[in-house]
C-alpha cells in the first residue's frame, strides 16, 4: 500500500489520538515528528486576535531544526491570556522531553472552542500517549489527519511525487475546516511533510507562494479566524541537491506545493458547512492587482450570490452588484460577466441567454463566474461555496 | 384621523397605485406631489453601477423647486444602457406634463429586478392613473407607502411634529426594504415629507446627517445596493421663521429628522428578510472614529454572529474574532466586550457569566453588543439583524 499521508515522504512518524478534549471521544491530539530534525516555514492569521499557540508558533519557528509539531483540536488556546500562553508552553515542553528536543524545536497549533483554558491534565496525558505511537506508517499518518478536524465532515489529505533533477521528492498534506466556517472559531489548520532537500528561507517562500494561491483564496464566511497556522517540514531525505535558489528545480518544487495546497483548499471548500458545491471568482480587467483580489473576495462573500448559486439561479445582477459595491475602479460600459462559459452581461447590457442551462452550469460541484471590470489589465481569482439553509442550523443552533 | 401619512405635512398630495409591473398585482407606482413646489435635498447609494432612476435623480436634484417624484417598484432599471436612461427621463416628462411642471421638477426613484428594461406602456399608464387620483388624505399617503414595497413584509412609516418658535412642524416619512435583502436587489428607497421652511443647503445637511445616524447604520448583508436613495421635500406651508444657519432651530429640525430616520431603519431591521430581531453593535475605546465605523459594521455583518443572535446563544468569542479580524487597532490586553448589560470578556480575558440570563436577554426584539478595543477614545455604532434559514430560503429559492 502506497503511504500517501504525512508519514510518506521520508523522515516522518506520526500519530493522533484521543485524550477527552472533545466529549465526543473523537481523536483531538496529533503528533508529527521528524527524528533527523527537519526545516520548517509556516504562514499565520492576519487576525490581531490570536491563540496563544500561534504567539508560541511564531517563535519556535525560528529554529533551524524542527523535531516535533504538536496539534490539539477541541479547544482554541485562544482569549485566554497569560494561563493560555503557559499551557501552550508546557505542550511544547512536554513534547520535547518525549521526542528528546529542546523546547523552541516544538512547534504547535490549537483549534476549537475559544475563552477556555486548555484540560491540562488531559493536554499533556494526551501528549505522552500519541508520543508513545509515533509510526511511519499509513495508519499513523491518518491518524494524525483526523486528530485535527473539528466540524469537517470528511478527512481532507493531498499527496504529490514530483522529480528533481533524479531524485524522487514527495509532498503530503492534511488540513482541515475552511475559514471561520465551525462552530467555535474552529479554523485553518494545514500540515504539510516533503522530503526535499531546501533551504529554510526557500521553503517559507514556496510555503507563503501556496497558500497566497490556495487556502487564502478560498472564503467561507470572509474572515480569518484567531488561529489559522499552516506550516511546512522539510526532513531533506530525499536527497536532492539543495534547493538554493529560485531556479528550475525551485520552480517545480514550489509549483507542486501550490497543487497540493489547492487539492487541499478545493476539499476545504466542498466540506465547507452547509455547502453543496463550490466556484471561482475570476475577475479581469482591474486597475490594479489589489483590486481584483478584492473583488474577487467581495463576490465570493456576497451573500445573495451564495445563495443564488445554493437554489442554482443563474441572478447575474447580484454579482453585478457585488463588484460594483466594493470600492474598485470599474467601467459600467465595458464591464462584463459570464456564468460558466456563458456571456450573461457584455459591455453594461444584458445578454439573452438559456437560463436552464446556465442554472444546470451552476448546478454542478465546480463551476467559474469570470466578470471582467473594463478598467485595466490585472487578474486575480478567489474560491467560495453556496449558502445553504444548514450552515445557518449549524451555527444558530450551536450552543456555547 | 391624524394623517401620519407623507400627506401629513402641509403642501403635499400623493397616490400609490397599480399598473402591472408587478405579477402579484400589487401596487407599483407612486407619485408624491406638492404643487406649491418643494426645496428638496437627496442622498444615494455609493455603489459605482446605478440605476438610471439614480443618474437622472442625481441630475433633477439640483432644481431650486421640485413639485414631483415619482416611483416605481418591482423593475430597478439598472444595467439597462441608455434604454434605460431615455425611459427614466420619459417617466419624469410625463408626470412633469400631469402635474404641470418642468422634467427637471421631477424626481425618480426605481426598485426592483436588475437587468430588465422597464415595461413603458404599462409605465406611462400608470403614471397618467396616480396623477389623477393624487389627494391629500391619510388613504393617499398609504397607498404611496405600500406602492414602493418589494419583499417588504411591513409597510413602514414614521410620522414626528415638533415646534420651533411657535410654529408646528411636520415630518413624515416612508422607507422600504433593508440594505440589499431582497431578492433582486430591491433596496432602501426613503422618502420624507415636511412643511418646514428651511434652505436647501440645510435640507440636504440634516437629511445627510440623519441618513448617516439611521439608514446608513444599518446593515444586513453588507452592501449597498445600485438604487438606494432618500428624498427629502420641504414645502415651507408651516411658515416658520426660515431655517437657514446652524442654530437651536436647525439642531431641533435636524434632530427631529434622525429621529424619524432612526424609527424607519428600525422598522426595516426588523423586517428584513427572515430576519427575528435586531441589534445594535457599539464601539467604544477606537483609534480613530473610521475605526470604530468600521468594527461596528464588521461585527453586524459577521455570519456566525448573526447565526449566534438566530439561535440565542451568548457566543461572544465571535464577536471578538470579527473585531479582530477586521483591520482595526485593538489592544489585546483592554479588549472588552459586554452582552446587554453582562460583561462576557474583560482586559482579554474571559468573565464567568450566568448563560441562560443572557441568552434571554439576547432573545430580544433588540439588544446590545458593547465593545471596547482599548486602543483609543473614539466610538460608533451600527445596526445589524440575526441570520436566519429564512433568509437563505428567500433568497436560494427564489428564481430570476
Amino acid at each position: 500500500m502506497k503511504n500517501t499521508t504525512v508519514t510518506g515522504p521520508k523522515g516522518f512518524l506520526a500519530a493522533g489520538i484521543s485524550c477527552g478534549i472533545k466529549k465526543s471521544g473523537n481523536k483531538d491530539i496529533g503528533i508529527i515528528s521528524c527524528p533527523t530534525g527537519a526545516k520548517a516555514a509556516a504562514v499565520f492569521t492576519t487576525n490581531k486576535v490570536v491563540s496563544a499557540a500561534v504567539t508560541i508558533c511564531k517563535k519556535h519557528g525560528k529554529s533551524a531544526s524542527i523535531e516535533a509539531v504538536v496539534v490539539n483540536s477541541g479547544n482554541a488556546n485562544t482569549c485566554t491570556g497569560k494561563p493560555g500562553i503557559k499551557n501552550a508552553e508546557t505542550m511544547c515542553k512536554t513534547a520535547a522531553q518525549l521526542v528528546d528536543a529542546k523546547p523552541n524545536q516544538v512547534l504547535i497549533a490549537s483549534t476549537g472552542i475559544i475563552g477556555h483554558q486548555l484540560p491540562m491534565g488531559k493536554v499533556t496525558t494526551g501528549i505522552i500517549l500519541a508520543a508513545a505511537q509515533l509510526a511511519n506508517s499509513p495508519k499513523a499518518g491518518d491518524d494524525f489527519a483526523h486528530s485535527i478536524m473539528t466540524t469537517d465532515t470528511k478527512c481532507k489529505q493531498a499527496f504529490k511525487t514530483i522529480n528533481i533533477s533524479g531524485a524522487e521528492i514527495k509532498i503530503a498534506g492534511t488540513t482541515k475546516g475552511a475559514g471561520m466556517i465551525a462552530p467555535n472559531m474552529a479554523t485553518t489548520l494545514c500540515f504539510i511533510t516533503t522530503d526535499a532537500n531546501i533551504t529554510k528561507p526557500l521553503l517559507q517562500t514556496a510555503l507563503k507562494n501556496a497558500v497566497g494561491q490556495s487556502l487564502n483564496k478560498l472564503t467561507v464566511d470572509g474572515h480569518q479566524s484567531t488561529n489559522d497556522t499552516a506550516i511546512i517540514l522539510a526532513s531533506g531525505l530525499a536527497e536532492n541537491k539543495i534547493i538554493n535558489k529560485t531556479d528550475l528545480r525551485y520552480k517545480k518544487f514550489s509549483a507542486a506545493v501550490s497543487d497540493l495546497c489547492t487539492d487541499l483548499a478545493k476539499q476545504m471548500a466542498l466540506d465547507a458547512e452547509g455547502a453543496t458545491r463550490m466556484f471561482t471568482v475570476i475577475i479581469n480587467g482591474a486597475a490594479s492587482k489589489t483590486e481584483a483580489v478584492k473583488a474577487a473576495r467581495a463576490v465570493a462573500d456576497y451573500a445573495l450570490v451564495k445563495c443564488a448559486i445554493h437554489g442554482g439561479d443563474p441572478n447575474w445582477g447580484r454579482i453585478i452588484c457585488a463588484v460594483g459595491s466594493c470600492g474598485v475602479k470599474i467601467n459600467p460600459n465595458k464591464l462584463s460577466c459570464s456564468l460558466g462559459n456563458t456571456v450573461v452581461f457584455k459591455n453594461g447590457r444584458p445578454v439573452k441567454f438559456d437560463p436552464k442551462k446556465v442554472s444546470k452550469v451552476i448546478k454542478q460541484k465546480e463551476h467559474k463566474i469570470t466578470i471582467n471590470l473594463g478598467a485595466g489589465k490585472h487578474s486575480d481569482f478567489c474560491y467560495g461555496c453556496d449558502l445553504s439553509k444548514a450552515y445557518v442550523t449549524i451555527n444558530a443552533d450551536y450552543h456555547t
